[in-house]
């Protein structure tokens, strides 16, 4: 009798190419998907909650698979975690109803993204945070963020090559700024992401801090629905998959 | 001229065989004296506040050294970090008085262990924690820890190899184990440690928190003054070099 997972997972991706398995390239997927054949003797299909970039990390990524395997829920986490290397760890799995898809299910997914804007990196921080020279205009970069909370067509905020054409509207329900000393922290929830919107969204945030777009401009950005009219794509170290959240 | 400096690191030692220069073996201060060389055009002696192993960490290691080139204290930090691997961080520098040597002006140092007692490692934590399978009851370990604050002869807490036969009489100043959800800390706070003392007090004050030990048969093992006597030496990479201290 076929048996249904939903599986969360934190992993530092420094080392991965994303989370979706690739032609030439090691993922996270893949490496777990070579865990699940020890553990499991078999390799499911794995349904991912998102695709995550190059360098992307994850402290609540969910995927979803189907096993014939008669393992509990209770027992996988430890058994995975044995079988995987020590920058992917499954940190909990539950049963799911049969036609549970980690990706379609999800109400929504939030991410974090971290920013240093000043003193000296810490070796233990580098790899997850994003240096940025000069200090930054919090308060703007939050009032340019609120223009974005709701329903609007994100175009502006997508890279080429993500295959999505047609429907690029999200709903972000939450997008805050905060800052803690030298660190920047940008959080944003919605229910739907377009390929790279959120690095886009942050270097576009980022060049409203250091004052080189106002924070009205970001209506007018949303309103070109043109790639062109955003900031840099910010990179990749600096954003982490924090949360996915079903509807009970 | 010749001027003296004094300076602070940060280093994420898991690549390094500890800091000491070894002839077969990458360190942190062969690393540091490759930086040095690019920026001062000249290779300076340099005197560590102490050896630390093979896999220990530092927030706050500090050494001093003499050059000839003119550089200022204001300007060494960054130029020695463009020159430094992510894991090596300059974190500030100043000039000293010909004799400063940061080992033996050094009143104190401060050394933080962390063990992971329960829940699922985070790959983000792993090189940084110790894990202990199984609960520890810190407040056992409290009160060993407080048997050996004051002067003692700690040569019960010493690994073979050093060199020290003579002197092995240390004082702790502070010696502290904390909680938080599943994370025990050990801090300590002394003038001088033996080799590998700190991991040592730390396998012994584990083993008192399993059960295997009482509390009070810390000063019986401090009585001994024998190896064989204590518990054995925790892993490298829960320890961290955090604060040296200097009188004013």
């Amino acid at each position: 009798m076929s048996r249904h997972f939903l599986i969360t997972l934190a992993f530092d991706g420094t080392a991965y190419h994303g989370f979706q398995v690739q032609k030439n390239a090691v993922t996270v997927c893949e490496t777990l998907q070579n865990a699940m054949e020890k553990v499991l003797h078999e390799r499911p299909d794995v349904k991912g909650c998102s695709r995550t970039d190059a360098g992307v990390h994850a402290k609540g990524f969910c995927l979803s698979f189907s096993t014939e395997s008669g393992i509990s829920a209770e027992k996988l986490p430890l058994a995975l975690n044995h079988c995987l290397p020590q920058d992917i760890r499954v940190l909990s799995a539950k049963e799911t109803a049969p036609d549970f898809h980690a990706r379609y299910a999800a109400h929504s997914k939030e991410y974090c993204y971290r920013i240093r804007t000043g003193g000296i990196d810490s070796p233990f921080d580098m790899a997850y945070t994003w240096r940025v020279h000069g200090q930054l205009d919090t308060d703007a970069m939050q009032k340019a963020a609120d223009v974005c909370v709701g329903e609007h067509d994100f175009s502006s905020f997508m890279s080429q090559g993500s295959g999505i054409t047609e429907d690029t509207v999200r709903k972000v329900y939450n997008f805050t700024v905060s800052r803690e000393d030298t660190l920047v922290t940008i959080t944003i929830c919605a229910n739907g992401y377009l390929y790279n919107m959120v690095r886009i969204l942050v270097g576009t945030l980022v060049e409203i801090g250091m004052g080189k777009r106002t924070a009205e401009s970001m209506k007018t950005i949303l309103a070109a629905k043109n790639r062109e009219a955003a900031g840099p794509t910010a990179p990749a170290k600096g954003l982490c998959l924090t949360k996915v959240l079903y509807e009970e």
